[in-house]
């Protein structure tokens, strides 16, 4: 199989340029000025824009969690990330709490195998660091999964104390891998939770009440002091506050590198969702929750800064009856939102569109940082020859309005209902598939594989 | 005229690769792989790396300065620049108190048009800013010079006061253009060369102590507080200390974003070089002065952390009977020192090879990042179709040594003298013409061009 | 003669107790409880505070500046400080620039001598330093003149440039004094005052839009910066805007010491004023202008932290008649307003009784603080045997208004008009003479004697 | 009973003049130039300085800590305090966990009540916070215990979590009370010591190690982001590193404000002390333990900043026999060390001669900051009329050489065994009774009172 894109404008992180890209098999073999080749397929990319295809560093696909299932599976997730351009994710596998690691990467591989549109790695989140657990650090790098979350929030279920992420950063760096971390102060939260539901607050909005911006700056503080001290690879995902990537600022001073990501979510929603009536609120219930406006600007400052480096989801959606078992109180409501199809579209939109970030920079973060942070470069994240042909061909003029009515994720409401929003994914190549064409979905469930992930390229 | 490149390890900014390159005239219009193309020159570059040409966006060719001439002009300049790897230049035209720009530019036109083997593009020096200079902004902007260099040092000659740089970048920033600074406090340091003199304290030391790192940090810290306000696109150039970083990093709290320039002098040598005797310290009397081990820790970070963007050599050299005229009174050694020859190797050298940085981070800090910030990006700066064929082919393993008996520059020394290198730029296309082959140049001298940049593509 | 003050509860910066005090002659002789002594006078202080007597570091009486005199003279002036409780004042002594200090010095001593009512010591203000200058400096701090001022604002008139600062510091370091300093950037200024009046803007409100927060900002970090290499002990006065004290923050990281003062217009005032019609803005146009609500909040919480060190008034009045001077061009405002009777009442009611600040922390900061910076201390600043008999006895519940109807500046408004303050300055005891009771000065014109400083005895 | 103290030079944080003191019973009465009173004893202190009482705020008596007892009870704990001028001391009463903060408060009194020579107050660890002990703090408050301490180390003995925390400060706050820290992170240096003890490093050395100053860092940090966010009236007790000093800057430019205590052991010693060998290294094991020059540095500047607000000794001795039980294993060696003599005498002889202190700044580290922070000011802390009579009579100019054959301390090393001082506590008083004359204690057993204090004066 062999496809031919011509004359689109090729944007990668490092260049933009007019040309033909010729894919034979899964791989770009040619790019130039009209190709004289022959293809099995010939896309006009005239007046369009050509990404590498989109990287969403973290999702969270069939996961069990607050007593149900987050309600994209592997299917239904990745395809609809490639209705938005994302031709890979990389998931969270979580870890039993005392059973090993190893179970947990098999258990997501049943998930995942045979049934994901697109390809996907695995981040591994240790919920229970124990000589076990430690000794299996290394052999999990050496099979691809190069990146260890761990939680500082959600006690008694997901969350490690500080002597065991010392100590699984410990042993991170010695195999060089990467620390991530979802850096809230659970025990704080915690305080704050109690508090109000013995005030009798159980409304949504207590969610966001009770993790207030001070739990995850204090939190991302901690993380990063600590990390400096192992000298760790380290990484923040899903940052909402400014004031955490102040502690990522100061820390600079002291020459450490923080690897930063932040969400679609906190760079165009504020608070105020968390004001809605009848229930609505709990639609943007999720950790941590979205915050101000003065916190998207500097979200937005530390991607053209360079110290926020790509932009995930968190997708981990749930359908309003699910979010209704926290109807009479906040802490039961399952912490979660959609947004894997929109991350791409909304970036170019309100980011490139609104001269928020230049071309190059939207690709940096919506595909190339993700794959040296992680270890899939130069295979994925850009376009280039040998490389995956995963790639976006891009309109940049089309406008359409994201709706729950319309779009491809298994979740009856939309984070972003009714936006407006210009530019759109036209066709998406997976692989050298064409794998989305005219709104419809062209390759079969269980194309995408697993990604083996290496050592980090950006870490020096 | 076409040259194939075959199987060389492409590497820019944001790929990796082996594949063939073909170039048509002077740009590159194929890249693929086991290329079917037939052209007048074949090149193998297997097992060798392929790197766009480096852009040194700090040199002073024939410079007048200190009633000398820089001895490199734009002939001999651009030809070491070339052994080197580097395939453009920006070079700083210095406007005369009293004159318009514009005939300083007319001048430098002289200097370089005809003489140059590589590319050069100009920034220009405000020294006197007045009603009529300030007209000439917009034109010499719109004529491809938009980059403004103020000098907060060397009073009566090149220093501008605060109301001046105020004013140049209120009205820089109207055209989008950007404004960068010798960010050292000539107040002060006047302060203390007189002090220096009147202890009858001459040597070349005293070069260094008259410019403690205090001159650069306060500097430093009042061009980014001012240029805050004005919210024009800023450059601090050939930024030397630690704590000058540090003040960018503390301005990126408030959201600021400031671009960085250091050279190879202040990431691999230190102060100890002002401590040898004979006069021999006169090699390195340069402003701002080499400092600390300390500082070249910093500013290696501060290239991984995204906060120093790309590495100039400030190439300015003096014979050592031009510097001897400051044998008996440091204040009349000629500022400046050759380098512009070996930024690429030493970089590659003790950068990558060293795993200070990555090789994609190589290319970004040698190439990219200037093309983008200064308007040449994508002709320059990248392997893409269309953008000239500026290129290095580059042996990663041939170890040599520096030393003014083989250098390039016009110079009867060099600052690393005896310096063991790996690393070595073999070939060296430009645009789409072989320039460097066997350690010879190819091309005649005034094939560079003029460089008509634009907008910075990196300030949004 | 002898003063007994029966049963006031003496509060001093570090004491808190009811006791009667016996003063004999000038100075305080005996303190302690039902003292037995036949004194020529009794007052009774039962359920009243007893201070120390207020030192305002900070005045501009009978100036020369912009073309007129401030309004209140030593005699007005010192006389409306008594009424408020300001036992003594540090006037600031101008060089003209071509003379030298001693001139001023002179000239000072005329306006002051024989005319003051209450004690008065000089700053000098150094606006024209040269060799000739720099002799002086030695001489004028054996003389009692310890602390020399700076501007670095008001070109052309009494601003000086960076080599002139740093030669300054590096001249009153090696005498154990202390430089202080005017902290807006000049030239800033000049650029935004131009800009304004070739905009045709000329209402007061310019003069608050000419001197932004920034002007101040920079100035203070780089008068820090300055001072930190020379190594001399530093105040910035009349600090008015937080990201100012935040430079001092910042610089207590590199163990840096910086004395602080402000006023009592920018903890209780803000910008608002700016935006009075028909002219009645300019009652506020002073330099710096008064900034933002933000802005009290950060300098109020610097008195707490220490680092905000006492309260001047930098009291500079004139009559809207000499306002009007500027009323069609705001750079023809005077700057300056009244404000010395007012600050210790002020600072009483909205600081002690607001629960803004304790007790003990309103007297250091109003008298010890500045006693001991300058040079005063033990002999004014505090309640001790021996001490001068300085000594308010205050009514901490007695209601009144502020107004210029009542007010004893010689001026014909009120930076306060109207303000309702609570606690009043009863008697006020001036080296044991009763000066004020019964709203009536007690003592002659001239009574005030030149306050002889020596070294800080802050400074370690 | 009553005496008269003649001539003294009286030294106060905020006076210094000579004069006569007359104590009638327990308090001052009457302070002034040659009294005319009838004493029953008369002490001359001409050439000698008079200082309010030593108040010591961190002290440890009768311990039971790491299966023993610390080696000073309150007998001969206060003794050997008021030896060295310290009149008070505050003892930190530590909850047994399971059971009432009640329960600990009445061990205590029984170890004090009766044997104390000097006065003393609580502080309260709490160390078991649930709804129980959150019902006692209101009743603690009014009881005159008004600092609760929180451990973020030793872990399930002493260290509670953030949770419990939070929720300390949250009910502290409602009743004006204080919240003090032991700011190491418990769960890194559990890692530490878990890790050398697996690679068989057993020295005292490895004490050291494992509480490197990150550790100290950030828990600072943490409790200071925590405090901030409940708003609580919060202290930092045993600062040893600069670093931890920095959060506290850190945190004032978001205007809090955060007490710090360090102790002369931070101020004079560093870490060369665990190199030493034969196990005398365990001589300085306690914690945080001692660390670089460069924080004695910083902790000085510190003090002169107002951002250390006094010095107290974490006195807690023991017996090298007691020390032993580690002698093969560094975990079980009693955390401590004496001191509790010699804080005055240290500061006043490495702090004031040497000039890193002002007279003024000594005494208020020494006794006035604490007695305000503590709510023990006006009636300790001070020289003034109707306060406890608590005086040192000091004479400056003696030499002696700290040794543990001379001192008083229940303890057979001391920490600055050999070290020459300069100035002694030659006389003190302790409530109006010569507590300390000819190198003797004079008064009885049992003479010391529990002293009620209230809310901190200092806390706005």
């Amino acid at each position: 199989m062999s496809v031919l894109i011509k004359n689109g404008r090729i944007v990668t992180a490092a260049a933009d340029y007019i040309a033909d890209i010729f894919i034979e098999g899964e791989t770009i073999s040619t790019i130039g000025k009209d190709l004289k080749v022959s293809a099995d397929k010939t896309i006009d990319a005239g007046g369009k824009l050509v990404f590498p295809g989109g990287i969403d560093p973290h999702t969270h696909l069939d996961l069990p969690f607050m007593g149900t299932y987050s309600s994209d599976n592997f299917e239904t997730g990745t395809r609809a990330a490639l209705f938005g351009g994302t031709t890979s994710v990389i998931d969270f596998v979580i870890q039993s709490q005392g059973k090993p690691m190893q179970a947990a990467v098999e258990e997501w591989h049943k998930k995942a195998d045979g049934n994901a549109f697109g390809d996907y790695g695995f981040h591994i989140a240790v919920t229970d660091f124990n000589p076990d657990s430690c000794a299996e650090i290394k052999d999990l790098i050496e099979y691809g999964i190069t990146s260890f979350k761990v939680f500082m929030a959600y006690k008694g279920a997901l969350m490690i104390d500080d002597e065991q992420m010392i100590g699984i950063m410990n042993e991170v760096r010695k195999h060089n891998g990467l620390v991530s971390v979802h850096a809230t102060n659970g025990d704080m939260i915690d305080f704050l939770v109690k508090k109000h539901r013995a005030e009798g607050k159980l409304e949504p909005l207590y969610h966001y009440l009770s993790q207030p911006e001070i739990t995850e700056i204090e939190a991302s503080g901690r993380f990063i002091d600590i990390a400096n001290y192992t000298g760790v690879a380290c990484l923040i995902v899903h940052m909402a506050s400014g004031g955490a990537l102040d502690k990522v600022r100061e820390a600079t001073k002291r020459n450490q590198r923080i690897f930063v990501e932040t969400c679609p979510q906190y760079l165009l929603l504020d608070a105020s969702v968390y004001e809605k009536e009848n229930f609505e609120a709990a639609k943007w219930v999720m950790s941590p929750p979205i915050r101000e406006k003065k916190d998207q600007a500097t979200l937005w400052a530390g991607l053209n800064q360079g110290l926020v480096n790509f932009v995930g989801t968190d997708h981990c959606p749930f359908f309003m009856k699910q979010k209704r078992m926290g109807e009479k109180d906040f802490t039961k409501i399952p912490n979660g939102a959609p947004g894997i199809e929109h991350r791409i579209e909304l970036l170019y939109s309100e980011g490139v569109r609104k001269g928020r970030i230049s071309l190059n920079k939207f690709v940096e973060i919506t595909s190339t940082n993700a794959a040296k942070v992680f270890g899939m470069f130069p295979r994925k994240g850009c376009i280039a020859i040998g490389a995956d042909a995963d790639l976006i061909i891009f309109d940049p003029d089309e406008k359409h309005t994201i709706s729950a009515k319309t779009h491809h994720h298994n979740c009856d409401y939309s984070s972003y209902e009714g936006w407006q929003v210009t530019g759109k994914c036209k066709t998406v190549l997976m692989r050298g598939q064409v794998a989305i064409e005219n709104d419809e979905i062209k390759i079969d469930k269980g194309y995408g594989q697993f990604v083996k992930r290496g050592p980090s390229s950006l870490v020096i």
